[in-house]
């Protein structure tokens, strides 16, 4: 696929995710929304479904849809190396564009909220407890199993021009959202589950230097890299780990 | 498929989504049922899998169930434009009669009911903050979702007779509910992703002028217009971001 | 398939059926259970993937596992007439040994639970609002969606011996197991969609007749003709409709 | 399959289970967790999903995850007994780094919880009203369930290798997860579904001996052999049921 192909779609399909996944956390957070405090369950049920529509849009470009699924599929051979700039532009465009659409889509919402300072949660990935090596950890480990996975499962095969299919059919893609739902679920706790940079940085950067959003606080730059670190590193050895048991088994 | 064929396959696929859609918010709105105040996941559940049930019927008039997929569809050159009033007219004409079904479903609770000025709510959409031109943005968006997914997703094919296929099981209409269920959590908050003119307008009309419940309100039609213009409009984009598209790519 | 095949098959699908459907229920209404007032969606997850064990076990006798699908199916011509007591009677004496599995699964729990006189309610299906005629209705509007579901949809095939198939893959039958789950979420409110004579009269004798449940009260008999009654009626209206449909186009 | 390839993808495929499993019990269990208290139904999503994320990396040895599944496959002459050992070796071993990484992914919360006693749930069921008998059937049904499922749908192949086959895409496995579900809905109310040996014991040596939990209490021994007779014996009951039904019919 061309350069301009694949920044396409990926810019279609990470947009697509995040203006889903923002969207439901504006749901929840936001008064005077239909979802309103409608829990945990909710919000991972929204990530999963937002990847299942991102993704099989994306099918082109092979639905990375994420820099640290780029990265592992890099590194065990799958991704030529010269695309992966092509990938990471389109998904870090995507986001903020996905961000954009999901204010616009509750901007009475927003104007109503009277916390205003609460709302980067919307957009970007905070901790529970913060002490940034552990965060670290928690979001190298639940990365790499979205990785791992990809990589790994035999029913996920490598198609044509290096890129990974998922089945030929819409429904091929609710694997990786059945992976994503429960990484939300079981993993998601401590920090939020970026494990995607795109989808953490783009929308920060979109809250931060773009959304006209009356009395929002800055971007949390201090904790910004936790969630662009780690899920490189867990996709990267997830992708060692793929390399070690094709050697062994 | 014959225009007769169209119009009996949309009638039965739109009026058993409206039955169990709906019948969804019956549930949760009246009292003395076992769904009463079950949630919003409940809610979305319950439009999503109606969608499943009902284009999984309607399968071969290719399940619009839907002006604006058939006017999106009607600009991306895949259904024929004469074909176009025999799809509304089964989708307007279905969607009155499921909502009657369920008004029968729900009869004794209905009768039951302290407040009935507040059932128009069980059949057609309403903001949560009033504001005629971002409620229009909002359905824009939730509906652009729903036809971009449909239009640029390589995984759903474009079938004989012009119209889409999702696939020859049952199960590739999941992929269309999952769209929407998603939709629904993520986009649903500040309008009640009404996102389908027929959806909104044939209960809204059977509401007011048929269904006999006691100290029922008014048809709110100030708002009647905003969930129907704001999906077409949805739709119509939709469209032309894929003629777009399949210009650049 | 045999007589003996059919019967033994059914049993086997709707004994799982039952032990996994009465078995949520058990959980939510007995104290000291993890799912203790797990709520509705649990509730309707239950008996959706009940159905969807039971019936991907039934495969070999085209999974009925319910004596409306069955009536529905013989109306079609689609099953032969003389197999429908077979049919029937696998069901029943299913239902009735997947009652007496879930009352021994949850044993300690009867045991401990202060109010045996509800405990009805975890076996069979009781209106919340009693007026037999309405609660007829709505048991055959519920029946009606599934049935016809069953024989409209395309992507539901008739298989050899008469039987429907969902697909020669377990997947298949996620799609029965989907409509289910939306019966029970969006038209289940008023009577506990029974929408099955054998899922609502076998475990009824065998609360009333079999299980040592102390404290327990009657089986409430002046009811339980609606659930059987009201799916039978809609299996057959079902079948009508699909043969007026096929007729038409 | 190789005894080594065996060991390393069961180990895979049940650390995954493991992570994912114990990961939203201590989401729920452990505070200042996005998914603190977020119900029963979000536990058995977990559960489920873990099982379709680890066994569908697990294909290439069957996916059996679990040494009742094992056993029944054994008695069922669908895997060779000379296997066995490799196969539960590679589950426990694989269960015992999944509670670790569990450990790792919440270790700030694990430092902050006021009631270290309790943390044993987290990673081994107990049951709600101790009775070691009644205990045990509950798990042998759940169990039996599960393993009657695997050998009986004609859905579930056996491949080579003596090994069962969901499909050879990633959605064959959405059909054990299904079944993973409604047993944890529908019969994890009395003692919390361990159905699987090594899904209890390898956590529970985990938990006893190797981590650095402060205050921690003892792994419960006492009940310790209910989740591995129950679940084995459950199996091997599945396995007779499997073999008497293929005589029969």
């Amino acid at each position: 696929m061309s350069a301009l192909g694949i920044f396409v779609w990926e810019l279609l399909g990470t947009g697509t995710l995040i203006l889903l996944g923002n969207g439901v956390v504006a749901n929840v957070v936001l008064r005077k929304n239909n979802g309103h405090q409608a829990g945990t369950l909710f919000i991972t049920f929204g990530w999963a479904f937002g990847v299942f529509t991102g993704a099989s849009i994306a099918a082109p470009s092979g639905a990375h849809l994420n820099p640290a699924v780029t990265l592992g599929l890099a590194i065990a051979d799958k991704t030529p190396w010269k695309d992966v700039p092509f990938y990471v532009a389109g998904q870090l465009v995507g986001a903020i564009i996905g961000a954009i659409l999901c204010w616009a889509t509750y901007k009475l919402q927003f104007d109503d909220h009277p916390e205003p300072e609460g709302t980067l949660g919307i957009f970007s990935t905070a901790p529970q407890i913060r002490s940034y090596g552990w965060n670290v950890v928690t979001e190298v480990i639940g990365t790499f199993v979205l990785v791992a996975w990809i990589l790994l499962s035999p029913t996920v095969k490598a198609g044509d021009g290096g890129v990974p299919e998922f089945g030929n059919s819409a429904l091929g893609y609710a694997g990786v959202s059945f992976v994503v739902l429960v990484i939300g679920i079981s993993l998601g706790g401590p920090t939020g589950y970026a494990i995607n940079p795109a989808r953490d940085l783009g929308p920060r950067i979109a809250y931060a230097f773009i959304l006209p959003i009356r009395g929002k606080r800055d971007g949390d730059w201090g904790y910004s890299w936790v969630p662009v670190l780690g899920p490189l590193a867990g996709g990267a050895l997830a992708a060692l780990l793929y390399l070690a048991v094709h050697n062994l088994t």
